[in-house]
């Protein structure tokens, strides 16, 4: 067993005090996002870096009426212990939104609620990934899941990424070199680059994986957040028995209630749940009751609407703004919902230059090398669209591309 | 690698597919709690078996009044994504009450706030234990850290707890016999056994680490759950570089806004963050804001002396009629504060005999064997004092003794 020896790098002074930490800490990328965000935290800074929805957006007044009647008519339940599992009205209200949105028939006995949809990544590492096993990942991948898998010693195996979706010759090869345990993706609206499967690729990926001992995690964290309103088959409806989803409230209702809920075969859910009881006995129930309130006393659907509405438009603006202003030679996609838009640099460009010098204009981006787990993406970048306003995309792409402008010249 | 490999217990009917777990999986005993939990669901039953606060010392109103007060003044961030580390004004508060209650200098930045102190154990366990290291526990342990340790497969030597405390002789024995990684106890009003650690003892044990490689989890969920509201030593005092503190807010404050929190000297807490953010990026933000409002502007030490002296008349009652009705060869705990009461039956009766018979007269008790990591405990009882009022006490501590003087016949 390889051990991880520090030293103390604490404020207690002199006893030289040595700790020693479990292998798998050596092996968890430090969080290279959150320093930069800190960096960003400056008001007068315009951020791209983030990947936080709009706040304007958040109905803080809906939410104050379902706390209110929440702890009015069942206070004491509400504040007390509860299941595992979570609240079961919330369960059946996230299963029949997927029977309307999806046509999928999932039992409420199949939806784990979780302390956001983050957990949901850790609780499927757990139960699924012995350290050495084979992880298959989009390259790039979400840096959350990277993060998250880890900490669980997966080796992992990039699949490459294009505008359609996952390349499937690569993941026909990947299938037959390893036995992968799970391949992990984000189908809709993909972070960090914005990209949607088309309906095609999804058929392919489900046809690879069909009876094979591999399954599938589908993060779906944005799925209800694409600008055409359009609901795009889950890998559920191909894979029944194989397939995970991820979800969240954090990007259609809330963030700070840190909601979210993960599906899985029963099979599955058995050890989900272990896992979820040995890990925090369950999610905050007070924010489950809020949640519950909300949607079934409050519009969601119209303030989905909204902020499909909002976020479009701002991307709309974004893009077209990149078009007008940066050289030919930059790639960046369109995309079809979410709240990221990825730049691929000039030949030679490095991202971590231009992040240093956009800084110094006031404007942050977020360099895109944590996304990938083999040392790639030194020349690209993940812009977020959803928290700003229109007025400091048009500032902040005009800065950002002149920078890259002055660094393209030969 | 061994792998578990378990046939679909599922619904989806007959193609066979077959999943794979973790490794990590069949070393987690199941939730023998929760199956007993889900009988005694049943309002008719007198249950000593859980280990819930009382509701009806939840001030649901304060709660009420600090969430209107929080998404009034400040409800846009109060729902917005925030920080690992957690809310810093109620870290610093944590800090403050550490110092006014036991003397200790806690910086906020030694404080992660958490998902319930249950996440705690799960963060300490990623943290500091590697498949194989050794962990040494009481005998008989909380269940929850057997549950959340087990996960990341260390050997458990399990150490006798005495009315005064760990024994020290065997402890000593252990630290030498194995590098153990950690020590993990409830010094104050344990769980399960309702003992608190006298002063001389802890002295003894932190003597015994004091300069080895060994790290001491204090867990205090009760700390201020003490009868007499005496603050006992905390082990931070003696061992500030080797001892990590976790506390809750579920037994003073309500345990459905899932708040807790670990201390620990700066190295450690480094890779807390670490753990804490790839788990779930941050605690419960809203609730964060929420508790902070009502610590400040609600007087949570009347609330705290309130809880106090009702507990206390409740054990007192429950330890009266055991004195009173049991068979004299039955020994039980005087516990000092907490929730629970820990029982020793007679020489061969069975506690889960016991557990059968007297759920067939609406009472439920819990057999102590899931509190011990060696397959022990089989004529031991965890009772519950907290959740229930005086007259299901009497009633239910008198068919219990019942029970227990019938198989005590000879």
């Amino acid at each position: 067993m390889s051990q991880q020896t520090l030293s103390k790098a604490g404020t207690k002074a002199s006893s030289g005090y040595k700790y020693t930490f479990a292998a798998r800490m050596a092996k968890t990328p430090k969080s290279f996002i959150r320093e930069i965000l800190k960096v960003t935290e400056d008001p007068r800074i315009i951020s791209f870096a983030g990947g936080l929805p709009n706040p304007e957006l958040i109905d803080v007044d809906g939410v104050a009426r379902a706390t209110a009647a929440v702890l009015a008519e069942d206070g004491r339940v509400a504040l007390q212990y509860s299941t595992t599992e979570g609240y079961r009205p919330l369960r059946q209200f996230i299963a029949d939104r997927y029977k309307k949105r999806l046509g999928l028939d999932i039992s409420p006995d199949e939806i784990l609620i979780t302390n956001g949809s983050q957990q949901c990544l850790d609780l499927i590492g757990k139960v699924l990934i012995s350290a050495g096993d084979h992880v298959a990942i989009e390259r790039p991948g979400y840096l959350g899941a990277i993060q998250a898998f880890s900490l669980y010693e997966p080796v992992f195996h990039p699949v490459l990424l294009h505008e359609d979706g996952l390349d499937p010759a690569q993941f026909a090869h990947e299938l037959k070199a390893n036995p992968i345990r799970f391949f992990y993706g984000v189908p809709n609206s993909q972070n960090p680059s914005g990209v949607t499967y088309s309906e095609q690729r999804r058929k392919d990926i489900a046809e690879l994986l069909r009876g094979k001992n591999t399954l599938l995690v589908e993060d779906d964290a944005y799925g209800e957040l694409n600008f055409a309103g359009k609901s795009l088959p889950s890998f559920r409806q191909y894979l029944p028995e194989q397939t995970i989803i991820t979800g969240s409230f954090s990007k259609i209702l809330a963030p700070g209630i840190r909601m979210g809920w993960v599906v899985a075969p029963p099979a599955i859910m058995e050890q989900l749940v272990i896992a979820k009881q040995a890990s925090d006995l369950h999610s905050n129930y007070l924010s489950q009751r809020i949640a519950y309130e909300y949607l079934t006393h409050e519009d969601i659907d119209t303030k989905i609407r909204v902020i499909q509405a909002r976020y479009k438009a701002q991307a709309e603006l974004m893009v077209s703004l990149m078009k007008e202003l940066m050289p030919a030679s930059v790639r960046f996609t369109t995309p079809q919902g979410g709240m990221f838009v990825w730049v691929t640099l000039p030949e030679g460009i490095s991202s971590m230059e231009v992040f240093e010098r956009v800084l110094k204009e006031d404007v942050a981006v977020l360099p895109g090398t944590p996304f990938y787990t083999d040392g790639g993406g030194k020349d690209t970048l993940r812009l977020n669209f959803s928290n700003s306003s229109p007025e400091k995309i048009r500032a902040g792409i005009g800065r950002l591309a002149r920078v890259i402008r002055d660094m393209d010249r030969p």
